[in-house]
């Protein structure tokens, strides 16, 4: 697929202008960042997880994600109810099978939860991803030790098994939609230092396929916008703690201008 | 009710010197930025939510600070179990309803929390206030759909039925305490912006009321403290990330002439 | 015990070469800043708190970092079974006993993980050490009310009954190896304005224990950069908003000259 800059300004209009509630269920290390992250792009984020509220929160979203990054028990549980909720009605689901992989129990909740939910979209670096079929996959702890171009192959079988679009991030960022892949070059090494944003990615997925005409449009206009917010952070930052601080701001500031000049992806 | 420059500052300088203890049993998402919100201002926060240690938390604290941003049926018990202490104790209790409204469960929590923990001060945007009595009022995740001063007459009847401060807030802040208003009007519309501003707000009201003759001028003290210091960081700040880093900042370092210059208020 | 910059800075280049895989147990404050913390400083931070997971993710750690920040039941059986885990593995186990002395619970919670885990490391401020041993200690919350001095000989007495390094943490940090002392006196006085320092003493504590030959040198580097890290950030921060992230930029810009020149410490 090709994407244009067009087409990624005018999704990020389009969440400026509705501001789509987005409804994450996700780890405790990220609610905050996340939460900030969907708020400067112009979405309107909501965190619930109790079983009690989840379908009803999901009945005023526009998009659900689900993210198992802290995860246990009780909180699989509201993630299963607000998937079958969502899909019931119709809005794009994201799911980010963080540290799959890791440990036994999160590799199969992770498989789990892929059954269970139908994600639209499924978003993790390449040892989740890798996981999620192979069961020799190692990794190491929620840090990927595979390059992303190491599971093309696994998630072109995950997207056709499950019928949704994998995006496998990391140097250069996979959208594969079955057998068609795009590739998003933006982004800055040292992105990796700032933790949760990979989980950041997953939340702007959610945001960008709340009012994209597809999860795979969304997923690569999600990435191109992280990538892009990264670089311009870059810039001016001087370490991880200030690139976070300046990756807000950018997410709020980027202009067309900018998406036009840095954007770098091939179809 | 007047509140003057010098009441506002007088209680900024009796938290610097007393760094009152503020227990909060608070949402996931904001536990980090409160504390470091009340740190800033100079109040000692403590986040403590456990059945079995709320009541002795509650012995040690000057203020308790209730929020229900991600609730779930433990933490609701011990909300309970520490208002219930901090009454006894006779410390001011501070509660925000977050997102009453979106879910039955949160709009039940949240009249529930009001007629069993008698707060002092009861804070909220207006479409949380209005959902607190009206059941046809919409809201849209934990944003604000409503302005506030739509809330007014619904906050005026709380006050009365409650006996407790009403605290609106929005682009101007509204003070309620039965019949009479007080207005703060300090503030920047990059705020909400920044997650968790609002629980932020709450948790001021909950520093000020430790050392404050009464619940309706501690609530009127937080909140233009809460703007003139989302001002001067407006002022200097490149985006809502850097609005985030320099509101602490500012906390900690507004003197009794910002505070003179920028006090906006009507009583 | 004496150290040197070339002892402190080899640790730095060795974490940063290695990338420790660092399990952290901790509370929902600190979460997301003190795995920024380790990101900057080098490390690979992974939060794992279900029972159902928490022993295989200790089986892919180099350390195991525990703090009872928020505790609540389900997560001490949880930090019980990773400790078992740990000392199964032999891996550095460093405890952070948050808040002891300020409710029964945590004492008795503090003072059974004690028992239960035998850490290598155990870092707290001077109230939390002194509670673990004196009934009558008195603490304010989670912010200390003693100086670091004061709890001296508790500290001893605790480092020879449970043959573990203490950690005393304030105006000058003690690293207590049973009769061995050492001093760090770096840091800067607007360090205790920023939530969870303390929390992120303890974790570096756990990135440095994996790579150090002994948790007592690993204790003394890790209060070395924290106080190093805070110094330079100071130098630049404008109140403790700008110094938290400031702190996470020296983390990861810290030279063996900024070391070599600001490095403070007696054996």
């Amino acid at each position: 697929m090709k994407i244009s800059a067009s087409q990624v300004w005018s999704a990020i209009v389009e969440i400026r202008s509705r501001a789509p509630v987005v409804h994450n269920i996700t780890n405790y290390v990220v609610m905050n960042s996340t939460a900030n992250a969907l708020l400067s792009l112009g979405a309107s984020p909501v965190m619930a997880h109790a079983v009690d509220e989840v379908e009803d929160m999901v009945t005023i979203a526009s998009a659900l994600v689900i993210n198992i990054g802290t995860l246990s028990p009780p909180w699989v549980e509201a993630m299963d109810a607000a998937a079958r909720k969502a899909r019931k009605r119709g809005i794009p689901i994201v799911l980010d099978p963080v540290g799959a992989g890791a440990t036994p129990y999160r590799t199969r909740t992770a498989r789990d939860l892929i059954e269970n939910v139908s994600p639209s979209i499924l978003r993790g670096n390449a040892s989740e991803i890798l996981a999620l079929l192979e069961s020799k996959a190692k990794t190491k702890g929620v840090d990927s030790t595979a390059r992303s171009d190491s599971a093309l192959e696994v998630a072109q079988r995950l997207s056709e098994i499950y019928e949704c679009i994998v995006c496998v991030s990391g140097e250069t960022d996979y959208i594969i939609d079955g057998a068609d892949i795009t590739r998003v070059m933006n982004g800055h090494p040292m992105m990796p230092r700032v933790t949760g944003l990979g989980c950041t990615a997953t939340a702007l997925c959610g945001a960008f396929a709340a009012v994209s005409e597809s999860p795979a449009l969304a997923a690569a206009e999600a990435m191109a916008v992280m990538g892009i917010a990264g670089e311009m952070a870059a810039d001016v930052a001087q370490g991880p703690g200030s690139l976070q601080v300046r990756f807000l701001d950018a997410l709020y500031r980027m202009s067309e201008e900018d998406v036009r000049r840095r954007l770098r992806t091939e179809g």
